[in-house]
């Protein structure tokens, strides 16, 4: 989607370790009518799949989450990462290894918001490892809900998770994909 | 605001310790229709303000934010509540205690976000004791941005949090206040 390349470009910083810090606009800072876009096209992507519940991850994935719900006119639901007082214990859980913070956590959701009829949009801002991703498949698993597709907003192409969820057979649609990118500002998308 | 109070009403639970569950609908579950209209209930409120960002904390205030910041057509910046690897060490910070999850944790906000000349609406889904919004408080001081008002979904009015803020000379509007509320599920509004 060239209207996120172009915001990748201009507005995204390569630091050391193969971080790519866009929150100038997705995930600190946020440009709602660019989100909006994400979230159309995302509907655009997904519109045929009866898709019946958005579910994305704290706190970055929840504005993506949100600007495409509008579209689809359905809830959407964010798994927490750590286990709240207020959330009872009534609750999906996966365990999730994060690259970003280098640490553990767990990533929960209510079984109230959670059906074994829905069919669910899983959505996030970034797409490397896939442990994010796999924590929310393994809690659809649970929940026995039907996953109809993945939206990622950028997928560090160079980094396995997005072939991972392929070959595991999920239709993982990335609005960027990234090849490599160099310290020095040079980003390559496929 | 009758549409908030409404969905208060009839999908929000009272549990021991005043705790008001409205995951259903609007800090774990969203409705997005729902958050749409309390967004463009705050940009009524306040639109002429000359507002030029909406700051908020995660997770549970992005989804409000950002339905408000389509009307402002101004960014979002949501504060984070634990220092990430990503986010870098020119932020501002602030010490928050929460009422609900039991411990103290800190606030970030990157100073490139959050400018001397910014109008800013703060932003957040309850307002208990007040913490979390003083915390959002301290963090615009430290930017020297000005603070043109406050919007909060739920205000529970027997606790000091609002009073606090409005002494403090804030102008906050809450959409829906609640005098008091009951495990019977009684919730009196003002």
């Amino acid at each position: 989607m060239k209207l996120l390349e172009d915001a990748i470009r201009s507005k995204g910083r390569v630091y050391p370790g193969n971080v790519l810090k866009v929150d100038s606009f997705l995930n600190h800072q946020i440009d709602v009518g660019l989100v909006d876009s994400l979230g159309k096209e995302f509907y655009d992507k997904f519109e045929d799949r009866g898709i019946t519940k958005i579910l994305t991850i704290e706190a970055s994935g929840i504005a993506i989450a949100c600007a495409a719900a509008r579209y689809f006119e359905v809830p959407v639901v964010f798994a927490k990462k750590s286990q709240s007082l207020n959330i009872g214990n009534d609750v999906y859980t996966s365990r999730v290894s994060s690259y970003t913070h280098g640490k553990n956590y767990d990533v929960t959701v209510s079984r109230n918001y959670l059906l074994g009829t829905d069919k669910v949009l899983l959505i996030d801002d970034f797409l490397a490892l896939g442990n994010a991703m796999k924590g929310l498949i393994e809690i659809c698993d649970q929940a026995k809900a039907s996953i109809a597709g993945i939206g990622i907003c950028i997928e560090k192409g160079f980094q396995p998770g997005g072939d991972d969820l392929r070959k595991m057979g999920y239709d993982v649609v990335s609005l960027a994909i990234i090849d490599s990118m160099n310290e020095d500002g040079t980003i390559v998308f496929r």
